[in-house]
């Protein structure tokens, strides 16, 4: 364990810790499997937001990064030298916007997104008298019903547009599955790419991506690069779903209990400011590490209620760990993570760079 | 309406916005009402996490500021010399919190509250040489069922231990109770007062909160001070309880329509990293203004998913304004607001001194 009891005890609460050694170990274990299946990896850091750690995810073998904003992007591009190619999956409206891609994109190489003729002409305008086009995918819908056009003809629609379009060049076609939809992957992406290829414009790269399926992501063979982001940390609702067990969850949190006002329950210092209200799907808040009694029934901004099937068995003081349902909204609520492993000495505080960039 | 179409025009999106002479309005409101009723004013600045809101709300008349944890006060105090009495209304536990509390208590008033003895001892093992005794209170369960003790002779036990316990004096009673429960505030709070003073202990405040109960704060009339923080703002769940109008809301997140996938379904660029995953017993995560047909039916990290019961009548590059579930966490997910109103010209980006302070 890179943190230990010393450790912990120096921190104050609650905190956000990364152990770095499990992290490696999850980038590691998928990078195999990507080897393995001739997959590209191009990790999301949506999950840590931190340029340190894309630089383990690339050494280890990446081929680039995920972002899903702009000023994610700028941040991680700012953070490190070794980020130099990056996938916004997200299509950029707005002048703002746009002038500020064009500079990024004169900065490090970039692609970007698009499931409308009027994303694609936003684009086009703006880099219409760029030196290098800009990489457009074409945003897929395979089900997940979120964006991405709904059919593969749409698809071919606005892959002839974009390879038409001035300033742009055709990249490829992108698409954030539901989990275990390999088979509906396989036939929109495999007839939007043989229709594509029909009219004479190549499909260079099919992008999909998601930790809960990654395991399967050979399963869709046309598939060649892949979009993980939680698999560096892992979380409760990934052990839920049997992709990883306890021991690799990196990120945890760890809070002081402040109460406790009944003989089955406790109050700690972590609330919804922390763990968030994400539940994705799962009953409670969180995971009590060696405490499988204890559920997080309710958390208001500040506390979190720990309620036990039995005696709670804490005291005010008593400190805890947390695996949150979801690590990425977490890393998304604190300024800096407390990390250990990897070689450091003493955990250290490291800022999360790409915190709160939503534009 | 503080913003026109002018200046949201200019203003980058997501956004969160700030309605000045709204939350002027809503501040007056409430003070008229606690001034009828001789409640003193405290309210808790967790909503808004600005001093200069703060400001506002002790120029109307608040007696002093509520704040949840000791970071959020240490920003609070640090913006704003007109912040000098501020009631932390938590257990402060662990050496590096209490030398902390020692440090803020040297520079302005400070009360903090206690529902346990282990927690008493470490207050008073760190004020015991202070030149100033600490006031503490005692939290007092009436319902919610989080921290406080559970019956008004446990209540009397704790505010005799806080009464003989070096560096410490007995401040008052504090609950935070669950909704429309009055009844219960009234007779737990009358109880523990007749038997603490029995004693010939006075109980000097019994402070109790809440904004969606606030306009019957005077229904318990053993409380002396009431603690509101949403009703600066307001908020969707606030709306729902029929405590006040979507005109009330003087925060709303502005967007764009990125995606219109479907007839009936667009894709706005604030998803659970702008509104968060804070539901409060609602279906959905916010209301678009003007649009009582759309329901906000998922959210991810930084896309929301708009459906309507008819055509969504949408098209990218739209904006829309949402009132979102809750204040409180969504002034926790940015580093600025952009505030208008209040004689303002032009809007201004406001940093959210708060935000992120849960230590």
């Amino acid at each position: 364990m890179a943190f230990n009891e010393n450790s912990l005890t120096a921190i104050d609460t609650p905190a956000v810790l990364v152990d770095l050694d499990i992290a490696q170990r999850n980038i590691e274990r998928f990078q195999r499997y990507a080897d393995e299946h001739h997959l590209r990896l191009r990790p999301h850091i949506k999950t840590h937001k931190l340029p340190a750690l894309a630089e383990m995810q690339l050494n280890a073998g990446a081929v680039g990064i995920t972002c899903q904003k702009l000023s994610e992007t700028e941040a991680m591009a700012d953070g490190s030298s070794a980020i130099r190619d990056v996938l916004i999956t997200y299509n950029i409206v707005g002048q703002t916007k746009l002038k500020r891609l064009r500079m990024l994109a004169e900065r490090i190489k970039v692609s970007v997104v698009a499931d409308s003729i009027t994303v694609i002409q936003g684009l086009s305008a703006t880099f219409a008298d760029a030196g290098e086009r800009l990489s457009v995918f074409v945003e897929c819908n395979t089900g997940a019903n979120r964006c991405g056009v709904g059919s593969p003809s749409a698809a071919v629609e606005l892959a002839t547009a974009i390879a038409k379009a001035p300033g742009l060049r055709f990249g490829g076609l992108m698409t954030y599955p539901p989990v275990n939809a390999e088979a509906a992957v396989e036939r929109f992406m495999s007839d939007a790419k043989a229709m594509i290829e029909a009219r004479g414009i190549p499909v260079p790269v099919v992008s999909s991506g998601g930790t809960p399926s990654m395991m399967h992501a050979a399963e869709a063979p046309i598939t060649s690069e892949y979009r993980p982001g939680t698999y560096v940390y892992n979380d409760r609702s990934l052990v839920s779903r049997g992709v990883c067990d306890w021991d690799d969850c990196a990120l945890t949190v760890l809070a002081t209990v402040v109460s406790v006002p009944a003989p089955d329950r406790a109050v700690i210092d972590a609330g919804s400011k922390t763990l968030t209200s994400d539940l994705l799907g799962l009953a409670g808040y969180g995971h009590v590490l060696g405490r499988d009694d204890i559920s997080i029934d309710q958390l208001s901004e500040e506390h979190g209620r720990l309620v036990s099937t039995g005696p709670i068995g804490l005291k005010v003081g008593d400190r805890v760990r947390i695996v949150p349902n979801h690590a990425c909204v977490v890393t998304n609520m604190v300024d800096e993570v407390m990390v250990a492993g990897a070689g450091l000495t003493n955990p250290e505080l490291w800022p999360v760079a790409a915190r709160g960039r939503t534009v």
